[in-house]
């Protein structure tokens, strides 16, 4: 199986080192090489159709060298051109117009390609059309990466619990929140300190909006809205409500109902919504640091929460990882009805 | 697929109304039919190679009547004669010998069948010899309903995060006892008294031992283990401390320090243990109440932790269906390659 990897940041150098610590692996079990065709940046790229060597492109990056070739066309245009069987498009999320990451994956799925993608713009904003697309052209779209880290939510939900209802969802999608909320009700330290202390930990980001005023949250929740409960939202039909406005004294109230304040994401019948709650400490969702959780009730199994780490570049390549062995499976079934 | 139901309790009647109720959803998606052909309780049976309609035996043994006809051999021998494609192994866990599930499931995996258990004596007793015997005869053994109530936590380790390593494992596998700690913790309750109210609730048994001794939980671990790390204990081989000597100043001094006591089931280097152990309030591991928790470590995803209801009558069907639709998968791919 042939990837080309578009972005490579943080998730894109953790993808290649996961492809390098799992090749063996996966080839013993699924009787297929995983290899790295292409890779983009910004600006550079490289190609070869053989398969490059994934940890000296990591090398070349962490040095500050560009992939290879500087690039002369849009990454689009190069996608419709090159030969690959998936495309892995980890760009940054854009929540505005969804570029450049739409642009690539629309190319990749219209080209019969399979795409795994870490990218919430295009989910967030288009999931319906590209899903179609996808359909139309008999390829995959595969998204764990997108929402709750490491957490294998989506697969899960739609593997593992496809006999299962999902009538309802409620979860903590942004870990930066949650460290904030945690460290304000444990320590008894207000809003402004804390951000201060998670932007320099470098945990939130020295322009916090995206987090804190749950644009990110809402982006994930319209995601895992369509994935999981087959609905059609985007991030613009999600009800917001940030953490800004949460005072020392509204999370000591809490304390004394044995309480605690938590960004919380719920999809049910009245509709799609991030705002802050009170949740009882002992339940799955009162739980502290960065960790991203999702609770989801269904008809047989009543309600399965899911925890796990919400970032980091191993986490994130996991996700991408485990979209990758989904594509195996289906190809060791396409190709010879034999799969473990 | 067709299936004969060992094992008409509750979990036997859960399984058969969620037949019933997912029927058409899995025909729809796989292009097969379930079909119940076979049904055994304690004395009796019921066989149609065409087919039995779930419901009415769940009517049947409702009204206190027998399935249909006297049993007069052991189900084992008639497992042997009649024609089905999964036993659905449901007799009571017995952690002795493991009989009658260990001799009923040898013989399914023998004739060539495929099955699907809820019993945790065989797979905490003889693991290795039934994986063993399944793999000789080209055939399946699934057992998510064994451990964790309605959480996919074996499926979800075997098949989404198979590029994994899992590195250790720890987890509360026994409601009952966690439902005792979080009283005691909660409400600065005795244990005995705790105990009393739980066995009026139905949630602890006249002879706690099995819950409160730890067995259950060791038992669960030992299946855990084997499963998703691969290795080869049994139920003999867990230390095991059950929670009788707990404290109401020991819960007491633990909350000072912000900790809960909780009956935790660890595999790491060190070995394979059942203990009380302190975890802090915030940490997924605090949960309260009769909830199951597994929380895995692995090279990529680092901390994946999966929390469900411990037990019950839909919940087990669930995992059973679960492990059904794991079967319904690998046909659709046997067949004609094509799996959705």
């Amino acid at each position: 199986m042939r990837l080309a990897l578009v972005g490579f940041g943080t998730v894109g150098q953790g993808v290649a080192e996961a492809v390098a610590l799992k090749r063996e692996l996966l080839k013993e079990h699924f009787g297929s090489d995983l290899r790295i065709v292409a890779a983009f940046d910004s600006r550079s790229y490289v190609y070869d159709h053989d398969g490059l060597d994934p940890l000296a492109l990591v090398e070349r990056k962490k040095a500050g060298k560009g992939l290879g070739k500087v690039r002369r066309k849009e990454v689009s245009e190069m996608l419709s051109e090159l030969d690959y069987d998936v495309l892995v498009e980890m760009t940054p999320t854009n929540i505005l117009d969804a570029e450049p990451g739409y642009t690539n994956i629309r190319t990749a799925l219209r080209c019969g390609r399979d795409v795994v993608t870490s990218n919430k713009g295009p989910l967030a904003l288009k999931y319906r059309s590209l899903d179609q697309l996808a359909k139309r052209n008999g390829v995959e779209l595969r998204f764990e990466a997108t929402v709750g880290g490491a957490t294998p939510i989506i697969n899960l939900s739609r593997e593992l619990l496809l006999a299962e209802k999902v009538d309802s969802m409620k979860g903590i999608l942004n870990g930066t929140c949650n460290f904030i909320l945690s460290r304000m009700g444990e320590e008894g330290l207000p809003f402004e300190y804390v951000l201060k202390e998670a932007q320099e930990m470098g945990i939130a980001e020295t322009d916090p909006s995206y987090d804190i005023d749950g644009i990110d949250s809402a982006s994930k929740l319209a995601i895992l809205t369509n994935a999981i409960m087959g609905q059609n939202v985007t991030y613009h039909d999600v009800r917001r409500t940030g953490i800004r406005m949460i005072t020392q004294e509204a999370v000591a109230l809490a304390a004394k109902e044995k309480k605690v304040i938590r960004l919380i994401g719920e999809v049910n019948e009245g509709g799609v919504e991030v705002s802050p709650r009170m949740v009882p400490i002992g339940h799955p969702l009162a739980i502290s640091g960065t960790l991203n959780v999702l609770h989801m009730h269904t008809d047989l199994a009543g309600a399965i929460t899911v925890v796990g780490r919400g970032a980091g570049r191993k986490e994130t390549a996991s996700a991408i990882m485990s979209d990758l062995v989904g594509l195996l499976k289906r190809n060791a079934c396409l190709v010879n009805g034999r799969v473990k």
